[in-house]
């Protein structure tokens, strides 16, 4: 493995000054429902409310002091841009997000709040690796993917290493794929520090790279996905799909309702806002409740941005 | 006074068992916005999403063994029969909840997920008051006030209670205020435990009875109210309002606009579900900001039970 057990834990020790110590919380009734016992590793309580902090601070954090006069740049239109947005200004450092011209105005407005400056460019991939390549000429800012990085992945690991710090004995651990940054380093931090839990993913159903590159067993890349868990859109990258498919015990797809049901039941019996990705996690347990009576699942629950203008309840 | 610093205390060591230490959290984001500290004491992850599990399992677990054997009877269609079946429940007696025929079917099925038995009367309070005199008669069930009884006041006040004990130098305490169980409750609390404290009450413009009562120096009986935050629409009692006319510092009225924002930035910024009766005592501070700064603020956040498929925005 390129990550290594000292990896995560110098990962972890670097970032815990700058990063929530997030709450793990139950629900009875949900407990209930399944007739499993479930921790929910809330990272929507994250800094700027999803664990991609932990990642993008990771990466921002050892920039050398050469390169921090230069700043980092990334594309994405979602929760990275916030979060290396946020975890450059916490450093002092500029940051160069390009996102689609057609990008939510709340989206373009929380980058530009953690002082996040924005590029627009037109909504292709194209566009958008011309306009990321320009500004890295221009600039001299360090281009950070938002999953496809080996400090990203450690990052995000960071989130199963507190789970399991304080829930030693879990059968599962579930965590949504997109790119696969947040299941790869939980698969990771599993691998080293839980080896006998077994580490699943859930995926919505219209956007299902991760189980079609599970089962021909080569990276298939995404195209046109179609979901409302709208932070797991991207393809998995050649750093994320090897790692997933080595660890991960089985992706588990879900339906854009089975999303929004259990969206709805984190909302309603846990009284906690969870964006429709992070329900994804639970909806692939309740999928298959019969297989996990009576085990220990711990859940990551990724972030809690949604927009409150758009909901689908 | 009624109640007095030891019979809180007992209250408290009574229902501390059966209910949650619920947490106190911050966010850094409305600090800034507000020019304070503020503290939130987050009663909507009680047991049944609101702070009513207080009062009522006070009232519920010193009945008599001969009272037990009839159980207990309300009127309410909110909050308070959800808490009265769950503590009945619990302590394995009868419940019975007389409610508007035209109550939420939702507001129903939560009274009847927790055992409560629903007796359906027409939509004015004489019917109520007739339905429930038939119910305690036939049954021989004792009727516990929603929140003009000094045990349910008493409960209310535990809330309070431990956020002073975490938090022992506050400025002010906030929370809303409708029939005054919750309102009577802390101010009880505030004067015995931290006597520097000023309580003030969030009360909604449309629904502003303990505001009329204050200015009037009378009980004025609420008529027609009208507001979102629908925890608020009741009148204050004749327990609870010599309470809050003699320990309350003020209560502050505020406009539909003004709940519905302050509900919008907590769930937007804290992550939390929370009811809009709960979003007035934020709501108040926002009104007279200017009048915070720099002060140590705790807010009661008093539940989280809302109709997921009617949201304000």
């Amino acid at each position: 493995m390129h990550i290594k057990l000292k990896d995560l834990q110098e990962t972890h020790k670097r970032i815990k000054p700058f990063i929530h110590r997030t709450p793990v919380l139950s629900s009875s009734l949900i407990n209930e429902i399944v007739g499993a016992e479930i921790y929910f590793k809330c990272e929507n309580f994250q800094k700027m409310g999803a664990f991609k902090m932990r990642g993008a601070l990771n990466a921002v954090l050892q920039l050398s002091e050469e390169q921090k006069k230069c700043g980092v740049a990334t594309h994405s239109s979602g929760n990275f841009a916030q979060a290396l947005a946020l975890s450059a200004k916490m450093q002092h450092i500029k940051a160069y997000i390009v996102m689609p011209e057609n990008a939510p105005e709340v989206k373009k407005k929380a980058v530009k709040g953690y002082g996040g400056k924005i590029i627009e460019c037109k909504s292709n991939l194209e566009a958008r690796e011309t306009t990321l390549n320009k500004v890295v000429a221009e600039t001299g800012a360090k281009f950070l993917h938002p999953y496809n990085d080996y400090q990203v992945i450690a990052g995000q690991g960071t989130a199963a290493m507190e789970l399991i710090e304080e829930h030693a004995d879990l059968d599962y651990i579930v965590a949504p794929v997109g790119g696969g940054g947040l299941i790869s380093g939980t698969a990771l931090a599993t691998h080293y520090l839980s080896p006998k839990t077994k580490v699943i993913a859930g995926e919505p159903m219209g956007a299902d790279d991760a189980w079609q590159s599970m089962e021909k067993s080569e990276l298939i890349p995404q195209t046109n996905p179609q979901t409302i868990a709208d932070g797991l859109l991207t393809s998995l990258g050649d750093k994320t799909y090897p790692i997933i498919r080595d660890l991960v015990e089985k992706i588990v797809r879900v339906e854009e309702g089975e999303i929004v049901a259990a969206m709805r039941l984190i909302w309603e019996r846990m009284k906690i806002v969870v964006e429709p990705s992070s329900a994804v996690a639970l909806a692939a347990i309740l999928k298959e409740k019969e297989k996990y009576k009576g085990k220990k699942i711990g859940i990551i629950l990724s972030g809690g941005n949604v927009d409150l203008g758009n909901l689908p309840f």
